[in-house]
């Protein structure tokens, strides 16, 4: 994503302590606290703009969400639209995705969404994408038991990648998608990448990966 | 694929039991013995007019190739191949391939190959697609440890399914490709159905799946 530098943005972020969470490593292990309920908590690693975030916890008021992204001129964004919408089950990390175990304990989160992650091409890069078994671990170090993975890409690269990825790590493939928006996949909320590209007739990859527990 | 109905089908294809094995029950377990080597065996299953078998064939000459067709009709096109290319390490089984136990032990195949599969799409159907869970089970009675399947279709939605199935059975996914004539893949042996279709512009889609032993 290309970034306008918004030297205001870490301080406006401060100013919404209630959506995007200050300190988040004092929640490890009791973000139910936080949320002031029991319910499940989804994470999406790379939120950028949220609309995808703030989508889905309108569409499921039962599940709690946190959005994470590292980036302050980014994340803004996706405060705008929590302070807009005043959901009560969605807040914003804004922190680094490689730090996952600091803020999170083992059967903390349900699952976790990855939405048109940085491809990284080269080969060089591979341990930079999301999908890399390195991070399969993170995500399993967080996630519950049977814990899901939910991903969705237009790239085709990073697709055929993940799959393999996935599949050497063990996790179960479910609900392959080669083509989203014309599947029969109901509740799809399109994150503002999406739109933009699926509109110029691109394909959208999905699937989901199970932890085998 | 649609059948020319050719009752002369059946003598001509008696009149080369070195290309079309008769009794093929009784090479099981020896297959090395018919074809007078150590090499490896590749199978097709369903091979139809053979342009793959008799192409992989010309190009791997370490390997022993057999395509199983069970009508007599398609088979003979592919018997024509062989008596026109005279090639000495692919031969022909016109049987049913559900049969395989019948002339396979245990370690008999290295490798199998399906190749634009019918796709079956109506769910009911499941049960007749070559990777349901059935014949991944019937595979893995007859493929050496580490065995794998190697598969490629034009049909979306079986390739979705397929994925689906070769995971939830615990195979590995290898080489994935969702668009297998723009990818770097090389050596590709293009089926009579895959040229047709390709040259209409459809995307093929090829994977591996190896079974963990």
């Amino acid at each position: 994503m290309r970034l306008r530098n918004k030297p205001w943005a870490e301080d406006k972020i401060k100013q919404y302590p209630q959506y995007v969470v200050p300190e988040p490593e004092k929640w490890r292990g009791k973000w139910r606290e936080l949320f002031g309920n029991s319910r499940p908590l989804h994470i999406e690693i790379g939120t950028g703009k949220g609309r995808f975030i703030a989508g889905m916890a309108e569409q499921h008021p039962d599940i709690n969400f946190l959005g994470i992204e590292r980036q302050p001129s980014v994340i803004v964004s996706a405060l705008d639209k929590l302070i807009e919408k005043e959901l009560g089950n969605v807040k914003l990390l804004n922190v680094d995705g490689s730090r996952l175990r600091d803020f999170f304990a083992k059967g903390d989160v349900e699952r976790i969404y990855l939405n048109f992650s940085d491809p990284w091409p080269k080969k060089r890069h591979e341990k930079r994408r999301l999908t890399y078994r390195m991070f399969l671990k993170l995500y399993e170090d967080i996630l519950v038991e049977g814990g899901e993975i939910h991903f969705k890409t237009d790239n085709q690269g990073l697709f055929e990648y993940s799959l393999q990825s996935f599949s050497e790590y063990g996790l179960l493939l479910k609900n392959i998608s080669l083509d989203l928006h014309n599947s029969g996949f109901e509740g799809n909320i399109m994150t503002e990448y999406e739109e933009k590209f699926s509109a110029k007739g691109q394909r959208i990859y999905r699937c989901e990966a199970k932890y085998r527990n």
